[in-house]
């Protein structure tokens, strides 16, 4: 079939390969971001900061004092990374087959999510100032704009399955769109006030699918 | 079947998946667990804090000093890990099918299992300290309750395969609340003496399946 | 079959479970092994450590001062942890069944694992110093006793495959208590030469097999 | 057929073994391999410093000040990580059978990539100094020659598939082979201008397989 066409054990474009024939190969790419994710995800909790030199007496109060921002901090970034980990589970259980360019485009996505145990770990530290609230937002845009390329791409080059071609086109990429667009929104509000843009994330990410089905209804 | 009604890629509740028709997806999740646990689990030596500048003729007992704490904090959280790891792996083994509800309530078991290495070197450094015990016991119970909601649901939801139902109700269930009940009652122990509070995790951890074989003997 | 018999998702012994019946449980302890070793292998590097705040123009031997022990102790160790997954790896392939024991078994063989990346940053440190040599050693006597006892059960139990059971109790069960010996008298052997103790190591590592070949020849 | 052959579960050159025939322990290796490289890509963020002590109005640009070489560390080094896993991706794609040899090269190989977050961090403390270019350089180069010999012993021993040896004999290894060149080469330059060698990663990296195809072209 494809196989001898394929030079050097590249992969071409043009030449997607199909998830049946290459399952082993698939599999390794979704195993791969799924470590990162994993990896990513258990690192965040590292980013709470162990008072040292206590008194023997210290109170429970006294342990946690000062890390308040360090545990809001690492609850929102599991559940966000947890979020983003579905997302990019339900597009790739959607993706038919790959190619080199949807390969690179995972790498490139990849490297956003790797980056959000430090960015969790400066929210925590810096999330009642501006400048910390909008790191943390802009690393969530490029979370997203490299995740809406992806299903940009996987579209255009008809990667994804046929019968949820339609369902991707009209829910998946518009959620994403959203719940970027409300990230990228914060970092205006953050300047004004820090808190109010942390309070905008929980209540988006939540309501983001919602969304895009209305939109979708409204198109549709 | 059932793959075209599920929209956009989403789960939705009351469209749960078969295991053997998502077997990639459900090997997936299960994947991540493992992956998230075994970082875990292997994150927890790193809070051995090595001493610096010892002197050239130091000895064993000088390179180990003061880390008695580190090291039996190490001991413990890597057999409750390993437990709770073998928990998991059991009732993922009995789950047939699962849906959104359920992988979000895994996701939230996972944010207090990743908590477990941080909570871990609290443990070393302040297992002599009341306050220490308390945070490493309320941990437990977080892991304990999450764990307990994810047993209700699948039960409630019957995402268990039929053949299991009963043995997961009368054993894994109980099993799990009796351990989280005694972390839960270690914490006020721990405020009078934080080595009591320690001493009753290891017995209680390994006879928790045995009392609750017995009190299904008994409700039986 | 045997499942109905199986209380509550528990694995008895004397219950042991079939690798084929139980596929997927059985691949998830071997990846959960694999992802403690990966992990472990991994963070390895991070006991390097950069000295900081270096002229603009140090030479590349100023960068590497004082590291040379880090990574001596990066290049022995991941060969020792590389050496230990492919034994580990062997044996798994030869193992035809569980039990709950043997998975027991390999969470406490794990825990001292786990412990490799601290060690060998001890090594790196105290690399020159008896006490730093004698605690590497005794963490890979750990290693060692743990793994025997996982080949001693697995074989007392019959959950070898059978047309291998003969082949292990010869070869690879004198091959790890031969290199456990060689690491338990590099202890003695540390305490007046640490430099001859470390020599002790790759040399033995290397010849493991093969001696444990000629003593099954004189035996046989 | 073979297995009766292998001793002890030991793995003896000229003795390799199929992929179809032992898909469990193959994939093991792969997997093994998958996850030290996930672990190395997702650690490439802890270099990345967060300021301390910053004032509650600091700005953005105070918050990122120092770091930027942080960053573009990261940047280079999740690329250059993501495109060697990608090659070694595609070359066990092509590998039919392994050996106890090539199970052995791969860990020497997956020793340099494990180095690759800690040279990272050098690079970003220290890439405007000639000495933290040519170590990270001197890296690329440990990880270029350990694969070009994976991949020569693979196609020595005939455990490439066999429609895929020529394809791997003309491009993998020219691919390879170019690549490490340019990284030997950027060591000498660096000792004049360290950022001319950083320039020259990037362009030679997206150009290399395509200047083997060139080559082939020539040759062939």
């Amino acid at each position: 079939m494809e196989r001898p066409e394929s030079v050097g054990g590249s992969v071409r474009r043009g030449d997607p390969r199909r998830r049946e024939e290459w399952g082993i190969e698939f599999s390794r790419i979704v195993a791969f971001s799924d470590g990162v994710f994993a990896i990513a995800i258990t690192l965040l909790a590292l980013s709470i900061e162990i008072p040292e030199h206590l008194p023997h007496d210290a109170t429970v109060s006294e342990l946690l004092e000062g890390q308040t921002g360090d545990l809001v901090a690492y609850a929102i970034s599991f559940a966000v990374v947890g979020k983003l980990w579905l997302a990019h589970h339900r597009f790739f259980s959607a993706v038919e087959r790959f190619d080199g360019v949807l390969m690179g485009l995972n790498i490139a996505y990849l490297a956003w999510i790797a980056l959000i145990p430090v960015t969790s770990e400066v929210l925590g530290d810096y999330g009642d100032n501006s400048a910390g609230v909008v790191v943390y937002a802009a690393i969530m845009v490029g979370v997203g704009v490299t995740f809406a390329v992806q299903i940009a791409y996987a579209t255009r080059e008809e990667l994804i399955r046929p019968e949820l071609r339609e369902a991707e086109r009209r829910y998946a990429g518009p959620t994403n769109l959203f719940v970027t667009g409300v990230f990228l929104l914060s970092i205006p509000v953050a300047l004004v006030s820090p808190l109010a843009a942390t309070l905008m994330w929980p209540i988006v990410f939540l309501s983001g699918h919602r969304v895009a089905v209305r939109v979708a209804g409204l198109r549709g």
